[in-house]
């Protein structure tokens, strides 16, 4: 281990930058070692906002920022954009994408999660999860492209195909999506349209257990369906998808004619963890004991939504709160490590979970300072101010309160725009897209 | 024409977003009249810009707004999107991508210009343009990932590919590219980076004329050369770019090794000038009379880059300024047919022309109140003032504004990530792009 040689710093690899991953990061820099941090993308996505950036409210540099600018003051911290392609746990190496293989005293393994279709990946295409901000992008050029078609129709036909938007998923990030969408449908866009009326879209949300938000206490799943049939979305439990095709959702019995589709339904952990060669569970997490090392890998650290930890009997859950906890922890470890004292296991501590539903709308399950069951508005600004508070950077966190200012008091959001693909699709039908209503930007300019 | 028509409204039909069609759109809405806008996109963008959201200085946002959202308190303004692909000038219809078609009393066509590549369309993968909020974020890939490519390629071998920068064209946008590449590379970058010096990175500015910023006095043109040098940009003037290919581009007997290439060298009309049938210059613009019409059709009126009208014997540019007095007059001039007086013909107050260099650093003639060339520091600041000035909205104003301040103070800028496309390329090399280097994000999540 790297203690062992006191010739020269030693390296710390950081795989994926999370929150895992840049929490480690941000605290090793204050250790003897030298870290390199690899990440596919160049930037930290905060992802419970990811969503705002589906929905308009947000720009993408409002919850993104490079992990590069994240960790600039820190001399030993190198910054690389590649892949991670294979291990060799013996020789301490990862091989990457580009060619570049880089050894190792301590490996950290924090690639997350990625959506899982429970073996219908033909389902992606037709219903775009969130994770990234192309994925975010994507969503947004969906829903709001959704609203124009429709002007459009009406406008030719004087009548368009029903604006129904279906979410599938009854978790944190499907209640988020279907709450938001009813927000927007019914409070921003409502005097945009000349001939569509967007408070008339209906929002479905379709959950295949018998309550939304299943991983929290039974009274804040009933408090968050309440507060969506408020706001307008059309909650459907004990609803399992069994066929999605274009244009359309089966559920069950229930056939829904969909405008647009997002998947919110499933996570399976990055492929990396398999590729690892140690025990994983059935979505691919690895299993770490209480140091949060795989099995007779004392160098290697899994952490964040690839991690299987389990505290208490029960599996502490992939979001944000654990994945910050366990950087800081490996950082500890190997700080201890270094100093030649023993690791002390790792411990999540919980403060509470929340999720948010629309304007003035969320429950909050708190832990700490002191037990509640929240919901309503405190809920809601609880929410606020937490994820004001972790949003990095002091220039994110004032444009981004800014902008939540102007759009709660204006009811309107200033990023609505459609851009992305340069394929402007008509209505998804039966068929397929309707390619003859494509609009193709091309030569031509605006 | 309209008038002849009392029982309804007449319905003016523009076609164009940009900032002829959305003034006229503005103006029109104090008139008895019914207002259809087309475009092929959902929103506004404030060119003069965009080359901050290439740069990554601006996000998308900042800088567009739906046009829905900008004309949503006019009861009688529709928005459409759509794209026109035919008009029947006889019985005054419009048909459009989407199968519609749209009759008109009076038609504004405002679809501005594209680039030329003055024959060479293979050249457009390799050295794209800045026209729309794609081309931006397309650039700002390029160069964002230019710097990361050489940061692995260093770590791995030792050694990299020349950072080599290359802008074709001195005119405004290629001048404002140049300085900011400059700009980001010596100052907001300068920290980021363990193992390439970014400060060392070579913008290379090729202009085929004698002088860059062609259109301005020669004084002025002189002055932003020096500050272009003084900036660090190699100004090549004299040049003509004979050969582009992957990683290089020939230009005279000059052959440069380019890892990002940009185009700002031509532009040429809408491809709807021609589509009307009437008389086009030879770029494509329509050739418009006093009263901005084409010859023979009172009914129609052609402006903003799209248009080719002379005033004292010189063409009037391309830019924001003519475009946006344009559409006021259209408006001005609808009014007069409304009540029965005579239209009056156009003119063109030049306010005056600048062109921003980087920090601190621009060009201004000034027209109004007072004549004066300005260059360096009080440019610069006028620059700003004016461009703040005009930018739509106040929210995107005061984003902005911080957004500056804090770039301005903290050498640093937070939106630069890299997004859009989902392949993330090698260098470009003779045979092509390299795709063996290809980072493929996909399955696994970050």
């Amino acid at each position: 281990m790297a203690t062992d040689r006191l010739h020269r710093r030693p390296r710390v690899l950081i795989i994926g930058g999370g929150f895992a991953g840049t929490h480690a990061a941000k605290a090793l820099a204050k250790l003897p070692v030298d870290v390199t941090i690899v990440d596919r993308r160049n930037h930290f996505t905060f992802q419970p906002l990811l969503y705002q950036v589906g929905l308009a409210v947000l720009s993408p540099g409002d919850i993104a920022s490079p992990i590069r600018t994240m960790v600039r003051h820190n001399a030993h911290t190198e910054v690389l954009m590649d892949e991670a392609v294979g291990f060799d746990l013996e020789r301490r190496r990862v091989r990457f994408a580009s060619g570049a293989e880089i050894g190792y005293d301590y490996l950290m393994l924090a690639t997350g999660a990625t959506h899982s279709y429970f073996g219908h990946d033909e389902w992606e295409p037709l219903a775009p999860g969130l994770k990234t901000i192309e994925d975010a992008i994507e969503i947004r050029r969906r829903v709001l492209l959704a609203f124009e078609l429709a002007e459009r129709e009406m406008l030719e036909t004087g009548t368009h195909h029903p604006l129904n938007f279906v979410v599938i998923g009854g978790g944190p990030t499907g209640v988020e999506l279907a709450g938001a969408i009813c927000d927007i449908a019914r409070r921003y866009m409502r005097r945009d349209f000349r001939h569509i009326n967007p408070a008339e879209a209906r929002v479905l949300l379709i959950e295949g257990s018998a309550r939304v938000l299943g991983a929290y206490p039974a009274d804040l799943s009933k408090k968050a369906e309440e507060q969506l049939t408020r706001l307008g979305v059309e909650v459907h439990t004990n609803k399992q998808v069994t066929e999605l095709g274009p244009g359309y959702v089966m559920a069950g019995d229930l056939r829904i004619e969909a405008a647009v589709t997002l998947w919110a339904a499933g996570v399976q952990a990055s492929p990396l963890g398999k590729m690892l060669g140690v025990e994983t569970d059935k979505r691919g997490c690895v299993l770490v004991n209480g140091t949060l090392n795989p099995e007779g890998h004392g160098e290697i650290f899994v952490c964040g939504d690839l991690a299987h930890f389990e505290q208490e009997g029960r599996q502490v859950p992939g979001v944000a709160q654990p994945a910050m906890q366990m950087g800081d922890h490996v950082a500890r470890m190997i700080a201890a490590d270094l100093s030649h004292e023993p690791r002390r296991p790792f411990h999540y501590f919980d403060k509470g979970d929340m999720a948010t539903i629309g304007r003035q709308a969320a429950v909050a399950k708190v832990e700490w300072p002191f037990r509640a069951h929240w919901s309503g508005f405190p809920a809601w600004v609880t929410w606020l101010t937490v994820h004001i508070y972790f949003l990095i950077g002091f220039r994110n966190r004032l444009a981004v309160l800014s902008q939540w200012v102007w759009a709660y008091f204006m009811y309107t959001s200033g990023v609505r725009l459609i851009y992305g693909s340069q394929k402007l699709p008509g209505w998804p039908t039966q068929d397929g897209v309707d390619e003859r209503e494509a609009v193709k930007p091309g030569a031509a300019a605006d």
